[in-house]
C-alpha cells in the first residue's frame, strides 16, 4: 500500500517504523520543518517534503500524526485525493477529517511513544474508525499486519479510552517523577525504587488494581498517613496531592 | 540461623518462602488467628503459635512483621531474648524495638506484596539498620543471601523511601482503578489498557520519568485538557484528581 505520512513526532515515527518493517511502501514523509522531514523519511527509504502542495495526490492512504489542534489545516490540503486520510490522535473527531476529505478514518495506537525507546508493535492496542464500511476494511487489513489487539472504537469510546490512559499513563509518570523528587531532595537515588515500580505494573496484568492496593489508605493506617503528610509539610503541592490520592482510595473501598 | 517469624501477613508469608529456599530455620509462626499461623507454618515446616508466652526464647533473630501499631506490643513480649529483633516496617522507628529488647534492627523490604502472586527477592531492595555494628554485620549477610540489592539506610532515609514508595506504587496503583472505572463505566475492559501500563512503568526503567513524560498537560495542549476536563463533570472526584495532577505536571516543567 502507498502510504503518505504527515508528522514526524514520536507516534509518526514509531508507526512508520512499525509499517516500513511490514514491508509497507512510504513514499512520503510532510513535516513543516524540513530536517525533522528528512531524518524520518531517510530512516524509511521515503522522500521528505516541507510543503503541503508537494503532497503525492494518488497514495492510497495518507496518515496525518499532527499535534491535534493542527490535524484540521493538514486535513485542508487533502481535499483533492482520493485515498483515505486517518488521524492517530485520541481525541479528535473523524468529522475533522470527514467534513473535508472523501474517506476518513482514526488509527490511534494505544501506547506512549518516546525517541529514546524502540516498542513493538504486536501488543499495541490499535483502534481503528472510518465513515465508510469498505475503508474500515481497509484499516482493519493493515492494523492486523502490525498489532494482535485491533479494535473498532466509535469516537466517543475512543475519547473515553484517551482519557483513562492519561491516568493510566502520564500520572503514574507523573508520581514517579514526584516520588523521585522526594528521593533526589534525600540523597536517594531513584534506582532503589525501580523494581517497585516494576512489579506493580506487573500486579496489574494478571488482576484488576482496585483487587490488589496495598498501601496506608487501603489499610486505614492513620498514623502512617499522618506521619507521611507532616513529612511534606515544607512541600504543599506534593501534601495536597497526598491527601486527595488517599482519600479517594478510601473512598473507593466503601 | 533459627528464626522465629511474628505476623502471618503479606511481607511475612513472602519473607518466610524467601528465607526458607535459602535454607534458613525457621521455627515458629505466630499470629493472634490460629489458622493464618498454621497456614503459614506448614509451608515452611514451622510450629504455629497465637500466644506470645510460648514464643521459642532461645532463637537467633526474631522477625515482627505485623501492623506498624502492633510492633511495640509484639516486641514487650520479647524482652528476654538474647537474639536480634527486627521489624519489617518503612516507617517505624528502630526505637519502638531498641527500647525494649537488647538487640534491635530493621529489615524492610522495599517492595508491594499479594497474596495471589509470587515474588523473586532477587532484586528487591532490602534495607537494614541496627542499633549494634556486630549487628548490622548479621543482618547484612541474611539480606545479601536473599538479596543483590542491600541498602544501609538510617530511619530517616527508610522513612523518606517509605514516603516516595506510596507515590510510585500506592498512588500509581490507584490511578490504574481510576482508569478501569472510567472504561467499565462506557462499557470498555481494562484489558485494552494493560500495554500501556506495562510500557509506561517499563520506560523509567532505563529513564528518569521527568525526561519521558508525555500527555497534553506537559505538551500544554489546553484543548484536550479541557475536554477531559469537561467528561469528568459528573465525577467531581476524579475531576478534581485530573486538574490537580495536570498542573502538577505543568508545574515541573517550568
Amino acid at each position: 500500500m502507498k502510504i503518505v505520512l504527515l508528522g514526524s513526532g514520536n507516534v509518526a515515527t514509531h508507526l512508520a517504523k512499525a509499517l516500513k518493517s511490514k514491508g509497507e511502501d512510504l513514499v512520503q514523509v510532510y513535516s513543516q520543518n524540513l530536517d525533522n522531514a528528512v531524518s524520518l523519511a531517510q530512516l524509511i527509504g521515503a522522500r521528505a517534503i516541507d510543503d503541503l502542495t508537494d503532497v503525492e495526490q494518488h497514495a492510497a492512504l495518507y496518515i496525518i500524526s499532527v499535534k491535534d489542534d493542527a490535524i484540521g489545516t493538514v486535513a485542508a490540503s487533502l481535499k483533492n485525493v482520493s485515498g483515505l486520510v486517518v488521524h492517530t490522535s485520541g481525541t479528535t473527531d473523524i468529522n475533522v477529517l470527514a467534513s473535508q476529505v472523501k474517506k476518513a478514518g482514526v488509527f490511534y495506537p494505544l501506547q506512549t511513544f518516546s525517541k529514546s525507546k524502540d516498542v513493538s508493535f504486536d501488543n499495541i492496542p490499535l483502534c481503528i474508525e472510518a465513515n465508510e464500511s469498505d475503508q474500515l476494511t481497509v484499516l482493519n487489513g493493515l492494523a492486523t499486519k502490525l498489532s494482535n489487539q485491533v479494535y473498532e472504537l466509535d469516537g466517543e469510546k475512543r475519547k473515553v479510552l484517551h482519557l483513562a490512559a492519561v491516568f493510566a499513563c502520564n500520572f503514574p509518570n507523573h508520581l514517579y517523577a514526584l516520588a523521585n523528587k522526594i528521593l533526589n531532595q534525600n540523597g536517594l537515588d531513584f534506582e532503589i525504587i525501580r523494581p517497585l515500580i516494576a512489579e506493580t505494573a506487573d500486579k496489574v496484568m494478571g488482576n484488576l488494581p482496585e483487587n490488589v492496593q496495598t498501601g496506608p489508605a487501603v489499610r486505614g493506617d492513620e498514623s502512617t498517613l499522618n506521619k507521611h503528610l507532616s513529612m511534606l509539610n515544607d512541600m504543599p503541592e506534593l501534601h495536597n496531592i497526598y491527601q486527595i490520592l488517599s482519600n479517594s482510595i478510601k473512598l473507593m473501598q466503601k
